[in-house]
């Protein structure tokens, strides 16, 4: 039988609690979870970190950054009820007799110990040593890793090693906080519970695919952090790809976490190579410049405080992505992903083949293709854009293009939408793995960016410029162009 | 190059003019096109009938009937456009010297004559004949036939006989009027401008069509017509094999009205024959009993005013439609419709076939199909019904039956909706054929219909009863209920 929330007792220990994860994720995620009464009543929240605080100092603290954080009023008795699981240990993280206070406030006979590491992941292999040191790594235990596992392939390894040292694949949960978007998850009802989008889902029916993850934020003062990745390792390696993954799977014979990443897994390994000899015609690299977002100026990427002189590094990526097995061949992917785009948006556009006769050449000389349009974020929905005939007695068929729409926002008005850490949290606790990655899709994933990352360097060119509140440079419209297509609007 | 409402002077020539069809609908259809400026400035109206009346009392009694039937207030400006056009013919319809007065009105060098018989067909041959006398039948002249043409095939052929003695094939115009609505021809834009349909549109995809055609109201006085039609010739024959016919036929290659008929046709002849053999498996004949509709007491058929004491004409049909060709091999039509149901609903619904395999079973054991519904009226529209997940935490992937709809009110809101006999009227005036039966159709149509009627007058059974205000006998779904499958509620 799964385990569910009542039999789920965990000693959750949270490392790096001050740290910005924690405080505007992690812990509003486990105030709701206590409040939909999803949180065992046996379960233990352990916060770690390096300051001398007490148990009612951190407390204190934890309230103070929920009433922040929180995007709703606290409700003083699901404060009640969660303020009585928390315990802080102060421990110095490289330091391994440090974790025997651990030891002291866990009790594996009751609860599984599940170590959630929002640290850097320079640390998690001390973290590792020192959960197995007292005694936290064996039987059921489990930890949690955030993002960044690497910075490519080979650093990705020296992480992944390290954890596997002390704990077993089965143990490791791996987070991309997009599998916990509820649009996301709705990507596998809608094709897998609908014959109608199962029975369509290849190179016979689909022209092509379209993944969009658009922000309106620029760099945001993470310089150390993000001008050393760029949006090609901190957005496409992880979030772009998993969606890439759900989108093209073979339908996997059940849901459990095996059978969709092996099937996850073999997309990954059927992307085509980019390398120098494509690298031109496949990728687009570009940086922002000043301009215009939502109405408000926005400076350049190295004009924004704390910039890097002459900085090369990517705030934007087209690629255009061709998965070489049976159902995809000749059906390409096109993403793109930039920090100060035109709007935020997250979606993903299925287009359709048209149709290979047209009768309606008088009025229509070139029918629109049909579109499934998954919009992840904002206003989360689905939509298909058909073609009806336009009421009025005109003396020919006009046609138009509409939507048939469903709106999350409205169709489950009665139901919040839950926050992707939410749900991870949750399936972290009660051990499902099917939303967190596998080692061997990390790898997978770096591998075949390593290659565009390398080529690029090799070329050594400098990356296109956009003006902030656009949609990228033009060369990722011709990208398309090319095709003889173009970018959803 | 086809006709248009600028070079389409007709002679609009109507015979009826003070009965039913022409106060309710015909003369507000031309209010409407004069109204939107389709109505060829040149064009006349020559109302006729039996009645000594001159134009001006001819003239004053279209704008009281307008007054009464149109569902807008009168505009003034497009009355004095109209009323210009009108002139009266008192004709004595079977007399055929008579029709030189029609003769000394029209001029068949500057306009077409276009005859448009709401007479009972009994008179249609009188008609055509005094019309060639007159010389209006000849070159492009056109008639325009209303329904009932015949009870079964052989009075069908006698109609049809009487009016190709004159008028040949090509000039002949038989009405449908569901041919003309908007959510009808929709149909044409939905299968054929939409590849995701398209490619789904046969056996492999689609389950079972139900075709629904429900009304409020009950016999409404028409007692010596409705009582030997019955509801089989009165809405089967006619309007449902139409609809049946567009949902069913090949993609026709072109959109003129050959191409078109010739597929309908396919349809009607590949329909499977119901006999003494299967007519308890294929047909469920019934008949109201007093209940409610609308809330409001209803009486009983036999106990309507004016009833016929003992009637067994049936006010409810039921069919089981086979349709014996390579696309439908094995996916029923059923169709039903009645008199005094539930509500007044004509929509079609495509159930697509079940998900093999449901990956899904620990939350939902059986995946509802998806179904495509298109509502003819009222709240004209096209939905489809898919499986979303159910945003929210709980432990396992919950999933809820959505819509995704195209209210036609909603989407084309600045656009009036026209009533059917508007487009029909203007694409009789500029000679277009395509939304007008084919003689073979109507005969094939009746061949059909008449197998099933001479089978249920050798069974000689009461139709079954069924409340007002119900959808219809018991019987009506176990038709369904045996294939396992259900009306769409």
């Amino acid at each position: 039988m799964a385990a569910t929330a009542q039999n789920s007792a965990c000693d959750l220990i949270l490392f790096g609690t001050k740290g910005d994860l924690a405080r505007r994720k992690l812990l509003p995620a486990m105030y709701q979870l206590e409040k939909a009464n999803l949180f065992c009543v046996d379960s233990r929240i352990i916060g770690v970190a390096r300051d001398e605080l007490s148990t009612e100092e951190y407390t204190e603290l934890v309230l103070t950054n929920l009433n922040k954080f929180l995007k709703e009023p606290l409700d003083n008795e699901v404060w009640q009820r969660l303020q009585k699981k928390l315990t802080y240990v102060q421990l110095d993280l490289t330091n391994e007799q440090d974790y025997q206070k651990l030891a002291d406030v866990t009790n594996c006979n009751k609860r599984v110990p599940v170590s959630y590491f929002a640290t850097p992941p320079s640390l998690f292999g001390a973290i590792c040593k020192g959960l197995a040191s007292a005694g936290l790594a064996t039987g059921p235990a489990r930890v949690v890793l955030e993002k960044p596992i690497g910075h490519d392939l080979a650093s990705s390894k020296i992480i992944n090693d390290q954890v596997a040292e002390f704990y077993d694949e089965s143990q490791i949960y791996r987070i991309d906080h997009y599998l916990g978007k509820e649009t996301v998850l709705n990507l596998l009802a809608l094709r897998f519970a609908n014959a109608i989008f199962a029975s369509n889902w290849d190179h016979n029916s689909i022209d092509h695919v379209q993944i969009t993850v658009a922000e309106e934020v620029g760099v945001e003062g993470r310089w150390s952090y993000y001008d050393d990745a760029g949006q090609m390792r901190d957005m496409v390696q992880n979030h772009l790809l998993q969606v890439l993954t759900l989108i093209a799977m073979e339908p996997p014979a059940r849901l459990d976490a095996d059978s969709i990443r092996d099937e996850k897994l073999k997309v990954l390994k059927a992307l085509r190579k980019i390398d120098l000899s494509n690298i031109q015609e496949k990728t687009v690299r570009g940086q922002y410049a000043s301009g215009f977002v939502a109405g408000k100026a926005a400076p350049g990427y190295l004009e924004e405080d704390g910039a890097r002189l002459n900085s090369r590094t990517e705030t934007f990526v087209a690629i255009k992505v061709d998965i070489d097995n049976w159902r995809w061949a000749g059906v390409p992917f096109y993403l793109r992903t930039g920090k100060r785009m035109a709007s935020k948006l997250s979606e993903v556009v299925i287009s359709f083949k048209p149709q290979p006769h047209n009768i309606f050449h008088a009025t229509y000389s070139h029918l629109p293709a049909n579109k499934l349009i998954i919009r992840l974020q904002p206003d989360e929905g689905v939509e298909i854009q058909v073609l009806n005939k336009i009421p009025g007695l005109g003396e020919t068929m006009r046609l138009q293009e509409s939507k048939l729409d469903l709106s999350f926002d409205e169709t489950f008005k009665s139901q919040r939408i839950a926050d992707a850490y939410e749900r991870l949290l949750l399936e972290a606790m009660l051990g499902n793995q099917y939303l967190f990655v596998r080692r061997d899709e990390v790898e997978h994933a770096w591998r075949w960016i390593d290659g565009i990352l390398d080529a690029w360097k090799i070329n050594n060119e400098p990356p296109k410029s956009y003006q902030a509140g656009s949609w990228g440079p033009v060369a990722a419209i011709s990208l398309l162009a090319r095709d003889d297509r173009n970018w959803e609007e």
